[in-house]
């Protein structure tokens, strides 16, 4: 399963595997995929300079990614204290209450946080590329947008491919004018951020409209059947994130979570701001239902929201409060049964791709 | 392009066609896919009839089929005017307040509305079926769930496969229980009624739950490549709607429409319950914001809703009241840009699947 793409990047398979924990970043690229570590999460520069250490010592030789959430435009002279004072009292209650009734307890005196969405702000961002650059990161994505311009010379400068989310063709074509390297499509069922087209529809839409950028199909794929549909679609790879969330390396630190996400159903997500205040799909859970419920008040927009909401679900993840725990996921999940391991898990995917390719080359052929 | 599916019924391509126009339906079923002649808007039993032979003259011996709205269960000694009934007063004051609002003229005195959507009515829907019983139809679907089961066991004895639509694998299973030969899964991007799960999750979903039923997978298609993609996901055939609607046969009796659809952008449709109650993907218009606008009424349940808008519907497709003028169509209508014949459709997506095809070959080759 290559491409032009996987090709230049030197990966035995298009597989682009999106993941927040390096431990399946490092397994997806031994087994031939390139493995890309979301970055968002990080806070002080000295962690991401760990993790990207132990990637580098981890997988092989074989090339990786890093997914940083960095805005295009630069907000001068804001303190992360100035944006908190944005957050108004109204909706600091409405999570107090929220919490408070469905018994979840509070954090220990002195006691941070472990949820942290920091990652967009442009001082840690900026600081996470200094980071990046020090490593032989081979592929640079970022979820907002496109990069801002000196980043995208300095990663040409470095050989390092850019990528950016899209969910719509306007988009796509504003990272392409950036000077961006590779699209990501990323549909209406992925998990995360998406927009309303769905991976059927965006996927060829996007391709023509960037042609010749080589462009990744997001959203939907979790087996090897949906690899070769998104390849269908036109596209150099596919880009897969929930799929790894159920993996025996990811370090979701929750069995309860686990539980959550293998029981779950294709119908079990939904689309929300409530996690960061652009609508992002992740499992339907009372908090989801509680912000979507009338008369609450509406999500703030990002970065506010995800601000409001950090510690809370900080203390929802500490305490397992089961019916409030939820995670960015897209509609695949009701495919996800049971805990495996990375390689297991690509196994399958190649090997449902080699099945599909049959199935469709013997339809293909018959006259 | 041929599965069991589509030798079973003795067509060139697995490319199913559903219209509401009987020369587009015709020139399908030439074309060697099956053209579905939609029924819901047919009233009398007459005209079906009439359309019905009308077909038998025109699709050169091919087969075609027929698309019935037919409710699983029957509400006795309930007639229309009942039904009417329960329309509330506030709601009729809305569409009459609305379309007054846009200059929409009245109809003339004594005009029957052209728009109907009686045919989900069970004396309407059977009458519907004696009529088709009396063709060589070749194929029976049922947009509203499976048929009820008298109907199935006598489309078994005339030798006629029925097919019923689904948005999630519970519905897939329910109509395969009630003994449906084929099961079309109709993602969250298809024109009309549409669930939340979009083509890509959804096909393979159904598909595991009612295998060995075969699966038609049903919106996000209207090319080549995502025939190939709906195909790569484990569908013996695709369901196509709205890229017909464009075509030089369809009937639609209104270039605003046409202009409105070959302008239209992926994005520019929603799912709204506005058009019959259930939540279906139309045009996003002045109309359906209206009803989406905070302090209106809600659009009542089916089949209310239907009833309570065809008038105006009528009154906006006759005066061609461009902003109000809409009708339920996919996301693919992003992809539809000139006004062409069937056959020329057709065409290009043979092509195109054959394209897709060697790309993906090349793909699934390289090692």
């Amino acid at each position: 399963m290559r491409t032009e793409l996987s090709n230049r990047l030197g990966i035995e398979y298009a597989v682009f595997g999106f993941t927040p924990f390096p431990a399946v970043a490092a397994a997806i690229s031994r087994a031939g995929g390139l493995g890309v570590l979301g970055a968002v999460r990080y806070g002080a520069p000295g962690e991401l300079a760990r993790d990207l250490d132990w990637l580098d010592a981890h997988c092989a030789g074989r090339p990786y990614g890093l997914d940083v959430v960095m805005p295009a435009r630069k907000v001068e002279g804001v303190s992360v204290a100035d944006i908190e004072a944005m957050i108004p009292e109204g909706h600091r209650k409405f999570v107090r209450e929220t919490l408070a009734e469905h018994g979840v307890p509070e954090l220990a005196d002195g006691e941070e946080s472990g949820w942290r969405i920091t990652g967009w702000l442009e001082e840690v961002a900026r600081s996470q590329l200094d980071v990046a650059f020090d490593h032989p990161v081979a592929l640079l994505a970022n979820a907002l947008g496109p990069p801002p311009p000196d980043v995208v010379r300095r990663a040409r400068e470095h050989g390092v491919l850019t990528a950016a989310l899209a969910g719509s063709a306007r988009h796509a074509v504003r990272h392409r004018d950036a000077g961006i390297d590779i699209v990501v499509a990323q549909g209406y069922e992925a998990g995360g951020h998406t927009g309303e087209i769905t991976t059927m529809v965006l996927t060829p839409e996007v391709v023509r409209a960037v042609d010749p950028l080589p462009v990744l199909a997001a959203g939907g794929i979790g087996t090897g059947e949906q690899i070769a549909a998104g390849l269908a679609l036109g596209a150099q790879g596919v880009w897969l994130g929930s799929v790894w969330l159920t993996t025996t390396e990811a370090e979701l630190h929750s069995a309860a979570l686990t539980r959550k996400l293998l029981a779950a159903g294709s119908g079990d997500t939904v689309r929300s701001r409530a996690l960061t205040g652009k609508p992002a799909r992740q499992l339907r859970t009372v908090w989801t239902d509680a912000w979507d419920a009338a008369g609450t008040p509406d999500p703030l927009p990002m970065p506010l929201q995800g601000m409001l909401v950090a510690e809370a679900v900080s203390r929802i993840q500490k305490y397992e409060v089961e019916p409030l725990l939820g995670t960015p996921v897209g509609q695949i999940v009701g495919q996800l049964d049971r805990e495996r391991p990375v390689q297991a898990v690509f196994d399958d995917l190649t090997r449902g791709f080699e099945r599909a390719m049959a199935r469709l080359s013997r339809i293909a052929a018959r006259d």
